[in-house]
């Protein structure tokens, strides 16, 4: 059964549960995928007022970058605990012959890598949603105000949990060139962090 | 129909339209739920291995810990969503008489203390969440040591999105002596801020 398919009551015992996945890679996507979520919500409170009638068209920009980020990371949910267990199948294949012993190191390399894209691929996708943020900042319906600053703060968990994830599996990928393209997630994670500190404190010491 | 009894992605959905609530403060009781639930199976992974029979009494301590916590926090989830939703009730009481007037403004006002509490207990249940990591911090299974990071992040995002919510809401408890109790909230962030820092880099620095 599908993570998102689960109710969050049922989401969370699963999670709480000794299975190894799902665990923080679905945590961080989820969190990504909620902070999507909050600045749509900003954008749909501001948009169709007359009070904020410019601050339309960025909030209208924004939704839609967001609403479509949203889209892939929501799908990252099930992807990361998918891709762990992918890894964990390729380890309980038999050693028993030369051939075989080939055979499972290639699959635990090729799930390696999967479990290592995912999370790469929440790292940028939260980071875009912050830079699609920064564009809106304080040009929104200020009632929303904490709702903004909570987006911020849960795509930088976003961000930084997926990057934790990308480093443990970075070793099981062995090829350097790979290695080298996903290790290029600690600068956008460098990124993500000053984006969300601005956004957050601005948000905080305006309240 | 409560949060917790929607599946995540009809909790998504609901997140995402123009309603207010459910906002910032249930994703950020949700968050830190999530990190009671993530500590909660770090432990279950390590409690009962013979490799790590030396961490076995603090994990089973802390899971004890963060299982009461997580109830408490689970339960804040569905709870600021019902505290926005009376103080929008509130605000569309009768106000054509004095007396009506009167009914309005003092519903209003314990409305919004019940919209401060609630993300107030979030800051102080996410600090302890903490406090009860760093017992454990190095002491546990380190192939999950990217779910123990992750549950740090989830615990700041919670307490910071939830101070977010008390400061939003502090204005309309107008009750000084309780606003000066939930301000008290802020030192609490600070805490929780040093430790998840200490105990992210300690995870991101092991990997």
């Amino acid at each position: 059964m599908k993570l998102v398919d689960m109710t969050v009551t049922e989401y969370l015992n699963i999670l709480e549960s000794d299975a190894p996945a799902p665990g923080g890679g679905s945590v961080s996507a989820l969190s990504s995928t909620q902070a999507c979520d909050l600045v749509s919500m900003v954008c749909g409170l501001t948009i169709g007022r007359e009070k904020y009638a410019e601050y339309e068209e960025v909030c209208k920009e924004v939704q839609k970058e967001v609403k479509a980020l949203g889209e892939e990371l929501y799908a990252g949910i099930d992807k990361d605990t998918d891709a762990f267990n992918k890894v964990a199948a390729a380890y309980k294949m038999p050693k028993d012959t030369d051939e075989l012993k080939a055979a499972r190191s290639a699959a635990i390399r090729a799930a390696n890598v999967g479990a290592t894209q995912v999370p790469y691929d929440t790292v940028r996708l939260s980071l875009e949603g912050l830079r699609a943020m920064k564009k809106m900042a304080g040009q929104f319906n200020q009632n929303a105000a904490s709702d903004f600053g909570v987006a911020a703060l849960s795509f930088l968990t976003g961000a930084r949990g997926a990057w934790l994830n990308v480093k443990i599996n970075l070793p099981g990928v062995k090829d350097e060139a790979l290695q080298a393209q996903f290790a290029k997630a600690e600068d956008m994670v460098a990124e993500a962090e000053a984006l969300a500190k601005e956004l957050y404190e601005g948000v905080r010491d305006s309240l």
